[in-house]
């Protein structure tokens, strides 16, 4: 019995379209800069706000109408539930989802309980990829939902949560391989501080270095190929997270050694929440060689908590597409919707809207950063900004010729330096505007 | 002609007194862990804001009286003014100072001109120092004020004023030296971007690299020993700084091959601006090994702006000392107050007012930090809280005798972590208020 | 059978104890400018945090132990745990609670049958406040965590939600008012918008004037005497909350012709993701006589949702207790701790911990607030600062007797307006320091 | 001699134009909803920023190239600059500007001498506006540069800086209707307090309604017809900002009876950094009927200052213009570009790229809102939302004719609330995004 009997496959009707259940930009074999949309963006559905998403908030509990559900976490629904997932992922026709250990299994009595409910339902899960097509973008473990990780998950104080942490990440990446996971996500989840008062900082860092080092250790030990990835995020749970931000998530990798081991996912809320901008955080991992995969959602800035939305400004997927293409794509990565509905928006079909408004929002940033690329002239304008290194006192110096002396005997005979040119911020902006019609 | 006629030498008067121009905590040779103050805390005065700031604002030019101005930025007065801030030094009785090249010398019309003015002013301060036994912590190169930093300094997409920005470093690292100056520090200034859209990050970061290898190049051939120490600052006045926070900074160092070379000077202010506690910052560069200084001052939470206020709160300042005390102390740094009168304490007594208080929130802090150790409340309680990595299977994992594998043995084996126990942070929270009589 | 068997009654031991289960300022009988500390500071508990409180977030389930708690939400839970909830009351020594009707009694399948559950747990809390002497601050309704509030509740875009919400209102007025509640509560809830584009944003604040018309109405008609208070909260649930500070909710009312029948109940954590002080909302709801009660927690402020903490900063006791001293006293209102323990501090003798801080640091700030006033130097100063408007041109302004033309007549004589003199924030701030030994 | 020798009159060349120096949007005499462009829009050039803004912010002086400027504030400049803003405007063919006193002519050493100057430059922007056709959309008084102001200006605690206020405002009254400005401006500068400690909030909140019953009382006998309008901002230069947003500045004007002698002038980046989105302090003031006009500029929400950029946010433009449209029209008020070139955009052509870009931006977004007007889907489906309230005990509640009891009675026969029906606003905003082709 199907979970969405009204809603048929969503197809691309074009621009003009008014048709809601309809794609307007997403036309999966369209090709862009001699790809195609479907692999240029890689989208993926997460399993855990579509499918697992109820509505609660701290001031309610869930009031999300999916009438698949009987209301309990049991081994019996997580196996109906995949039927459901795959139903909406083939109607929506995305390549790719995302997944949770706990999002898609029930934790049982024991963890050898829970490794049991997991390969039941993993079995189901290989089964439907199978006959669907559909593949897992990433794997990962949720270390943060039960209460033994209260303090933490690898950085808690009770060293046996860390063991725990370890036997579960274990688990989830032997059954991310089974399934042909093209990656394997980091969420720090708790991993971080309500108060430094009574935390040892330096401790629990040198528990999370071990923990990542084992982790790479086993997914060399299994031969699991795809890409580590870490998903910064500066605060909430705790009031520190250790993943604060990209650039201190690789503070902590490169002091670990662990920096070729890894990569990043980039999520645009936890980007905001840390008080960068998305293109900010896609540009440092981009130029750090560390952008491995992207959390396709948005926050609203004036709030601040992680409100996961949906993303439709086409600023953002334009700028998001651009960096991407400029790095000549996202690799094993892809656009993962780690968005989740409104709460008042609590209607099965509004599931059906968000990520037909998502990904055809991406599907126009795409569009649009290509046109952007083949006129040129953004990239021009940047070429021409920085010109003076290309030859002269700028050459010498990014060929390492020169130092303070000669610099300086330079400058004592210049007597001041060239004069600066404008940085045409509004012009930039107004050129930029000219791609949305 | 004393330039503060009515102001005596400030003195220890002890917690009782209610004379504001006097110490009720800040006595320099009482001894506190078998230090004295004066050793512990190591102030220093700012001579930017202290002796050229004017209460400028965006919204008004300055209105701080300052009768020994003359109005100008002449050698002249620049030398005039070395007097104004030792008579200001030594009434209040600081060891230190701290500057940038063009607060003591006006910029000239060529480089060179800069270079002879700044040796000028610098022989008077030699002079000074000798005089009154106040010493030079650090000091450093303004590289953002004149127009020609527009677009950075060693990141402007101009070649020339990466090379300006060498010669100006150069000079002020010579200075500095022959001041006896014990730290040189680099703040970021203008180096950073305004938008993405006009920058090429990397080839940014590159330049940034090459100049830090530049300085620390020279540094050694000029034997100077002092350590070297990057302020972070998130945002202000570029949108991104490129020194966003201590971690941030710490990728680029660790990424550079430069973390050996560098420590921090973290400044109260730029944190809460980066979303992090003080003591994060402080909590984080001492557990890397680069916690180098302080700019003793506070932000308020409530804005978005650097306000550079100056610290009263004790809940910070005895924070602050306890992370210091639990490092071995600040080794070659000290407490700059790189911090401002309001504009609207514009009066030259304010200058007064606003350091003793710094200095005692400081002294008093020093004193409940030493307190808390005494009594050694909070580190039992802290270290009993991560007992069980001190034996057991906590130990066999710091120890590194574990992997995933045995580490899923044994958890499957026990099937559940032991239970966890509460973190008691209001406990602890109503722990230090004993501290606050 | 005790809930708390090992917690003895928290007694007065003064400032030297280290008894955590102790208070150190909190005497209740000890006079402070003529009146007691238990009439000063009217403490209440709020039911909801405290008795209701699970530790859930948004990753993760509630993980506190509370042992008396049997896992339903049925009428023999809650009154059972009206026991608990006296034996902790009494054991902590506070004069008051404060509940919403939900929290003490579950909502049943129809309205009849929640009135009924309210009906019965009312007859158990008559009869324990009878016997213990505890006293209920405030009640108020719960329109939010139902499914049914999910747009919201008076201003509902469901009109059946506006009747829904009016009745209950009816209800828990008449609750409280049996229970001699000494003021009635309203905190918005979902009374907001997620998003205006879906919004008639006048429409909804015409049915919250008209709402707020009926329930004075029937407060007069059934001769409830206490108090109504607005309690402001700028976001969360909602982007936007209507009552989002207590200047807006003040506009609204003063709109609405209602400014005479409420008075706002001020929080501090609203206060502050209002980005404004707890004094300042304080100061402006006293300066406009709308002062009436006090939920006395903090937040962080640097993370941007209501941490609901409790309040241990000295420097916010005493000046919240500055501006209620300055008032006359809190009237009808208290100082209720809308707080909550940490997750992470699971353990029952947390929320003991909690409280006594909580109290601990407001009878402290009591304390100092009132030596500030003995003293005097504050008030003092304040009043020289304006003594220009004592006499001569601002005496005159001040009794309407000048205009436009004889200011401009006046100054035109005069050419420039007499010097100002220093604000002296920074003495100020040293001089409040005097009161923390 | 001209200002801008190599900038044409700027003219509309339609959608597909690349060249920078054009309108691609901006038609004025084309009609949308039976208006012109230049009707609906009524631009306003701001003397300030444009002008007269250099480029300094706190950490350096201006380095803005301005070849017309001598480097003096003299009277001689100020009336040549006249000549300069008229070229500007009348290339970029804007029908309106703004000024504030002391932009177009300078301070004097007395009072008198500045009404001098005043007048010397009025009757020369007189003359310019009647050979160009320009017009003044408002005027008013800079009450903060002055060192006078320091401590605000009605609310200062000197009384002679209120009558200096007031003198001051008369006569820029005076000068608003002798260039027949359409409505006159009072942004608080610096009315608001640094630190609540020294401060009397309650008089200097009386101070400031008398300062506006004089002015509505002096408009009044002069015959001054335009709006009085109040410009709303939380924070910047002081701590908290009297007029903190519409709401507050509301609840301030009912209380002194005078919310209909005012509206507002809403700022976009003063909404955001008070927390609200531009939308919401629009829809808020207009419900209110408060709305008067629009200073058309955005912030960074990432930042926390005013940072006072050009607009060029189809999404903001598009919601503004759909708000205005609703109402009916901005009345007399425009939409004023208070808004400044980024500091790195330094050059003379920067001043035209930026008001062409603003200008382009809201005349898409006016398109772009008229659309949306004409397909009518938001307003069917916000009506449809609301239709429980046309009928049946939702039109009775609207009538007045239910109270609590009866309402009790409808729900306890009913039960339960009719069902809820989603919000949809992921729907909603993928339909909005089909304007964005
Ligand atoms: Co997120
Ligand atoms: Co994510
Ligand atoms: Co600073
Ligand atoms: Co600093
Ligand atoms: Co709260
Ligand atoms: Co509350
Ligand atoms: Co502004
Ligand atoms: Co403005």
């Amino acid at each position: 019995m199907a979970a969405f009997p009204d809603v048929p496959k969503i197809k691309y009707e074009g621009p003009e379209s008014t048709n809601p259940l309809a794609y307007r930009h997403y036309n999966p074999d369209e090709m862009v800069e001699g790809k195609s949309m479907r692999d240029h963006l890689r989208f993926a559905v997460c399993y855990w706000h579509t499918f697992r998403g109820t509505g609660s908030d701290p001031f309610g509990p869930g009031c999300a109408i999916r009438p698949w559900e009987d209301g309990t976490d049991s081994l019996e629904m997580a196996l109906k539930r995949v039927d459901v997932a795959f139903e909406f992922m083939e109607k929506l026709g995305v390549p790719y989802y995302c997944f949770h250990d706990r999002d898609v299994a029930p934790e049982g009595a024991t963890l050898a309980e829970s490794n049991k409910n997991l390969d039941a339902v993993a079995a189901k899960l290989k089964e439907a990829q199978a006959r669907t097509g559909i593949k897992l973008l990433w794997g990962t473990a949720n270390l943060f939902s039960n209460k033994r990780f209260v303090h933490g998950a690898s950085t808690s104080c009770n060293a046996d949560v860390f063991a725990y942490s370890a036997a579960q990440v274990k688990k989830a990446l032997e059954v991310t391989k089974e399934l042909g996971g093209e990656n394997y996500v980091f969420w720090g989840g708790r991993e971080g501080y309500m108060t430094l008062w009574n935390t040892d900082l330096k401790r629990e860092l040198d528990h999370l270095a071990k923990f990542f080092h084992m982790a790479v250790d086993y997914k060399k030990k299994i031969g699991f190929t795809g890409p580590f990835l870490i998903e910064p995020k500066p605060h909430e749970p705790t009031s520190h997270q250790y993943d604060f931000d990209c650039a201190n998530s690789l503070a902590f990798l490169r002091g670990a050694g662990l920096e070729k081991e890894f990569k990043f996912n980039v999520e645009t809320n936890h980007a905001t929440l840390a008080r960068h901008t998305m293109g900010h955080e896609l540009a440092y991992a981009s130029a750090n060689g560390m952008l491995g995969s992207i959390d396709a959602n948005r926050g609203d800035l004036l709030l601040g908590w992680d409100t996961d939305q949906f993303p439709t400004d086409l600023y953002l997927t334009a700028q998001v597409m651009l960096i991407v293409l400029e790095q000549g794509g996202i690799g094993a990565g892809g656009m993962n919707f780690d968005a989740k509905v409104r709460r008042d928006s609590f209607e099965p079909v509004d599931l059906f809207h968000a990520h037909i408004g998502g990904m055809d929002a991406f599907a126009h940033g795409l569009k649009i950063a290509a046109a952007v690329r083949k006129d040129g002239v953004l990239r021009d304008f940047v070429k021409q900004r920085y010109a003076s290194w290309d030859s002269g006192i700028g050459a010498a110096i990014e060929r390492g010729e020169t130092n303070f002396e000669t610099l300086e005997a330079y400058m004592l005979k210049k007597g001041e330096a060239d004069k600066n040119v404008s940085g045409r911020q509004e012009l930039i902006e107004n050129v930029l505007n000219r791609y949305l019609r």
